[in-house]
């Protein structure tokens, strides 16, 4: 026997949590929207180990300062190092470049799994979360990131998230790039710290990025973290290029921003320039906002005068141009997707467009707070992930989704369907001996063999504790055979839902006591026709109160 | 630009394999009707992490010699030890402790996931691979281990192995247990070391299992083994107790046989005393042999002695009466559920019932030798799992499906479905400029709206790269619009099945050429009905030459 005090504490390591029938389904049910729209595309599952050599990995993790940080590695008996993903595209990166020859190009592609992150967890953080990508390797024409912005919508929607709900945030990572080399960031350690930086936005805002860009940022502990090290004029610049809204409240025209810097204030003539050299872009933005004048005007004059500094940003503007057509031309209008500055993306790996799916209905949050319920999937163009193991440059771009965010959001929404899995119908044991047991085992057989779902009670308790089981488990009906039923050839059929229904003192439905009664027999051949009945009548009852 | 000196390997550590589009939607495909059947039985999905605490999963691997060989494990930044799970009982164990007030009990759940072993991989031997659990905890009655052995032989008719191709095998470890019992193999460490011999029976066969239980085992490369240190009656007591077909060549009847040890030999009456006892299993096995008698009658007959020497014996052979009695009560006759002492099962945590589902037809290896394909599923009763954390009896059975076994076996019958996904129309990208490329893009959107599976091609190439990418794809058609069908308003369809039909020269069916030419113009609004009726006399095609 066990000794009590000896036994191990059952527990999980933090971060880690156990899945339930409710949220399996869900999901279950949600990625298989997700697959047929990534199929509809003409995409094919592949899928990759949740083990590589952590080399292959690279170290991409936006908060991985230190080596191996964020990433959970141990030592194969060869002495290599191993790592468990962080996500799905590192390692799809490696099957790319370890298949190029064989692989149809560009290479549609679409996989979901867990993937695992070794850091703090936290509300709503976990230690393993589940990712659905999809991906096209092997084409740098940004009309792969223009599909990669439609199948993000449709999918969307096929989840059933409304149009109106949700936006395709598009920005490219190149436009930033052209801002840090205009205003002199070119160093890669500061390019770095500049990145992580404002990757903090959504978590310090405005006020600690800027710390983190200046000097460096005291938390409410007291830790504290050293700054890019940019002078106030740099960090002004680059928060306007990410964060202009937060940087121009109250929101005003365009003719009357005042921009942090005099010296990038735009020239007079920069509407009419921009117009001429990125008519689309503009048409696009204007379509944006075709009832009130928008900041974002005075971001594309900025962009206008960095354009005239450096080539990044023009074909950064270029590319963006190019989406915004094909999506337009396809019929996605900017209530859908939409090119957008804030959109930065965390991930190192990004050399391209980016983008973002964000979810814009309110929603209540731990601290009772209203708040957009935000982002719930992005991605971009990383050039260079699968380049580094062909000593060739092999473009690449794609996206995933957070599941769990997902499928908070669709709960949030009451979009989940309600599963429609039925408890089991249980035969209750009365008599305990071996040919009884035969017996109620030969009805559930009859049961399932009709499709029925249905269990014969296997533990060892008595009447009572066998119907108080069966309620726990939310059963439909019981099936009873006692000693008499047995004699007589019969079964007791007790119906659950009639049962708590009368219970309650329904009285106003006569009728329906009458042709519905709780609790009936049945000869032993009409089981299976009976308890059919029984569940008719409450699919037809469930269905009638909607 | 990448260095190509310096550039990475793409490679995989060993024992880890990528999957393809056919097998992950086979094994998608498979573990469907696996669910449908399980939920049938009224089971739940509940699912646990891959990450446990190391001392949480415990050591219950059968080559798990050493601490920690077997499991892939790794320290916590607070120094605790955790593990990859190597199976998904271990975990559910720690899940139902944890969990214990909270659930229904019995309780019935299923789950399908990922397991790591870390050991030496070989040819179908992998590091990582999946299993599909189900398992009922909280109940002792082998009714629960009949439940299981009918819902095996359910789940493999579900998935498309007919009657008679596979066998679900039932033993009980306790009869093992009475044999080493009887002949004194009672100490911890030795009782260890004989089950981890016998569990090598597949691999080592007869000679090599008595080796190892004898003096020890020295294999090809030199390396030595040492072994139980059991005598040689006690050596061909155990192998006659699990391999009795092979220690009796040729098959004899049971009256000439003659025992290993002359002093194990049957007493005279020992068949009628047998009768008496366990009617059941010997009516059973009666069927089992309706047409020719069976060495297993010799097997029972020393287990007539081991019965007068120990209890656990008898009880053993009870548990086996009951669940013969119960399987053949619903309807589950020998050609599906047999009782079988062949069975062992390797894991170190079962303690009664165990259960092993077997396919039955002949295959051919990889050495050309025809073999039967064996063991796709297998389980039993680990009664003292979930004890370990709760200090009191928790009971449990429950049984694991190799999922890459069993999608093998279908492959081998012929049984998986080839894949309905029907492989996306291309179309071809004529004209590069960003307005064609929108025009391109609204084509592909009209189809994907109509259910279509379609893609733009997103390469770079030109006609002829563009159509052998289609080819490369499998694409039933593509869709074709160069200047001069833009200026008449039509697209061109290319019907690539046609025309390859028509390349090889078929002209025996003039008026199927006639009725499907393999390229025809239609005005752009009629794309997508165009395009339909091509899917529709391909699919017509494809049903009439089944």
């Amino acid at each position: 026997m066990v000794d009590k005090a000896e036994k191990m504490k059952a527990r999980l390591p933090r971060g880690f949590v156990d899945r339930h029938a409710d949220d399996i389904r869900a999901v279950d049910a949600m990625t298989a929207k997700i697959r047929e729209v990534y199929e509809l595309y003409g995409f094919d599952p592949v899928e990759q180990p949740m083990i590589e050599y952590t080399d292959a990995l690279g170290k991409f993790l936006p908060d991985q300062d230190r080596p191996n940080e964020g990433v959970f590695s141990f030592q194969d008996d060869d002495e290599q190092w191993l790592s468990l993903r962080y996500d799905l595209t590192a390692p799809l990166a490696r099957f790319v470049a370890e298949n190029f020859e064989r692989l149809p190009k560009p290479y549609r592609s679409y996989r979901s799994g867990w993937v695992f992150r070794n850091e703090k967890p936290g509300p709503g953080r976990f230690r393993q979360f589940m990712q659905f990508d999809a991906d096209i390797v092997g084409t740098p024409g940004v009309a792969a990131d223009a599909e990669m912005a439609m199948m993000m919508a449709d999918t969307l929607e096929a989840v059933g998230i409304k149009r109106g709900d949700y936006v395709i945030r598009v920005n490219n990572r190149k436009v930033l790039d052209g801002v840090l080399e205009a205003i002199g960031v070119t160093e890669a350690t500061q390019k770095l710290a500049v990145l992580r930086a404002i990757d903090k936005l959504d978590k310090f805002g405005t006020e600690g990025v800027s710390a983190l860009l200046g000097k460096g940022r005291m938390d409410e502990s007291g830790d504290y973290t050293k700054g890019a090290g940019l002078d106030d004029d740099s960090v002004n610049i680059i928060l306007k290029a990410v964060a202009f809204e937060e940087m121009t409240e109250p929101q005003i025209g365009y003719d009357s921003v005042e921009f942090p810097n005099p010296y990038y204030s735009p020239p007079a003539d920069w509407d009419e320039r921009l117009r001429t050299a990125h008519p689309k872009l503009i048409s696009v933005n204007k379509q944006n906002r075709r009832r009130e004048p928008h900041p974002y005007w005075d971001y594309l004059g900025l962009l206008a005068q960095l354009y005239e500094l450096n080539s990044t940003t023009t074909s950064a503007l270029e590319e963006l141009e190019t989406i915004a057509d094909i999506v337009i031309a396809a019929g996605y209008d900017d209530d859908r997707i939409r090119i957008d500055p804030s959109v930065v993306r965390g991930l190192e790996y990004y050399t391209g467009p980016v983008y973002e799916a964000e979810l814009t209905f309110d929603v209540t949050n731990e601290d009772g707070q209203v708040v957009r319920f935000g982002s719930v999937a992005g991605g971009g163009r990383y050039d260079g992930l699968v380049s580094r193991f062909r000593g060739e440059p092999v473009p690449a771009t794609g996206f995933s989704i957070g599941v769990s965010r997902l499928v908070t959001a669709l709960k949030n929404l009451g979009k989940l369907d309600a599963t429609e899995v039925l408890a089991p119908v249980v035969v209750l044991v009365m008599d305990k001996d071996t040919e009884s047991l035969g017996r109620y085992q030969k009805m559930v057989a009859d049961l399932r063999a009709a499709g029925i779902r249905s269990e014969m009670y296997l533990g060892g308790a008595g009447m009572k504790a066998q119907m108080k089981y069966a309620d726990r488990r939310g059963a439909p009906c019981v099936v009873i055979q006692g000693g008499d039923e047995r004699a007589a050839g019969e079964v007791q059929i007790k119906d659950l839902i009639a049962g708590a229904k009368a219970a309650e003192g329904i009285t106003d439905n006569t009728e329906w006591r009458e042709s519905r009664p709780a609790q009936f027999s049945v000869p032993e051949s009409g089981l299976v026709e009976a308890v059919r009945r029984v569940l008719g009548a409450q699919k037809a009852d469930r269905d009638g109160a909607e």
